[in-house]
């Protein structure tokens, strides 16, 4: 509250780049601090401005700062699963993780904050967001599954649940002082992906139909091919199984 | 409010059994309404008791019964995970899920509701004791899995992922009229668990241990033998990958 007011926040912004600046200083502020321990005044300062200013754009005060800032970080969020349908299957998940581990990285506690929920701005239309973005990630997941007719509820399931799964290694990893390194985890990521449809491919033909389809793109040179290669010696001793 | 109370209500209970009646009332509401629309009035009415008489166990009002409700369920939840460790590692997995499926079965909008947040009695206190649950039921698992010295970072990662995407797979179940039937959601979910610490062998030595320890107990005519052969012929078109 004692730096002197930086001479930017006077510079004239249309409404659209006032609001985007002000979602980007409270964004950045939740990603150090739980959003219940910032406050209107903290935002006003990161953006170099006065608190009636950041109430003339947000009347609704801290509540509509955070859902507007949550809506964008959202928006942000769903793109990284938005991937053109071309070349394996494993490289395109490897892109859309780089994206969202990359978001994860940069927004770190807000990120966290965001998803664990337990604060006093959190609200049903909070969670109503977070599970847009879910359910909007499967979406384009599940695109990406060249099946015949509709997905069926057992594909559906195994996206999902997948992507939760990334959501909690986000978490872990945030929390882990991030551990392993990025592209250590996107690569993991990726070979879960693929061995939770292979699992899922025994039981649902749909599924099967999605791996043989997947696997038929994918090189003995790419992350298919080396997950293959490093799972066989493991499993290798379990002939009384079959 | 217009039903005659019943006569139970006045029967003389210890403090503890007219806490745990109230927390059953109170856990039973929660299964049929998220809760925030659940009343003090509500839990007295369903218990068969008076309001004062909630409060003269519960002073703190809704968010305390909502707590010590909550603190019940997990203690119930955090026990699913106990079970001997004896037999084959799948068989051990499906009698853990079978509670623990059972407790997503009985209370379910109370057990949405917990995991999905989004509501006003949420606070960072409830949030820990949903974590603590999820960090029980992780270690419950671990010890299952035998490996030389203490579990790393890549273990622990692929059992707290699955036991996300177990909590997906129940809110997701919940949400689509409780299909797959509940003994096939369980066997699947197995196969899951299965899947991932595969993947994760393929790049770490410790998993890899865990994993091959796992398989010598299993048998042909157990889950891991039926999953084992029911993947092969999915798999078996990839021989470009090796």
């Amino acid at each position: 509250m004692t730096s002197p007011a930086p001479t930017r926040a006077y510079r004239r912004l249309s409404v659209e780049e006032r609001q985007r600046q002000l979602k980007e200083a409270a964004l950045s502020l939740f990603a150090v601090r739980a959003p219940d321990e910032v406050s209107l005044d903290d935002v006003a300062e990161a953006a170099g401005v006065s608190r009636p200013l950041v109430y003339r754009y947000f009347p609704g005060g801290k509540q509509q700062l955070y859902e507007a800032a949550l809506r964008s970080a959202a928006d942000e969020l769903e793109q990284c699963f938005a991937e053109p349908p071309e070349g394996p299957l494993t490289q395109r998940l490897a892109n859309a993780l780089d994206r969202y581990l990359a978001f994860v990285d940069q927004h770190d506690a807000g990120f966290s904050a965001l998803l664990q929920g337990g604060s006093v701005v959190e609200t049903s239309r909070t969670t109503a967001i977070v599970d847009e973005v879910r359910r909007t990630a499967a979406e384009h997941i599940l695109a990406h599954l060249e099946v015949v007719g509709a997905r069926g509820p057992r594909l559906r399931m195994t996206v999902r649940m997948w992507i939760t799964s990334v959501e909690a290694a986000s978490l872990i990893w945030l929390d882990e002082e991030k551990q392993p390194p990025l592209d250590e985890l996107r690569d993991w990521l990726v070979e879960q992906f693929m061995a939770v449809l292979v699992a899922s491919a025994g039981r649902d033909p749909q599924t099967a139909e999605a791996v043989r389809g997947a696997l038929a793109l994918e090189t003995a040179d790419g992350p298919a091919g080396s997950l293959a290669r490093r799972v066989l010696p493991v499993v290798s001793d379990a002939a009384h199984l079959l």
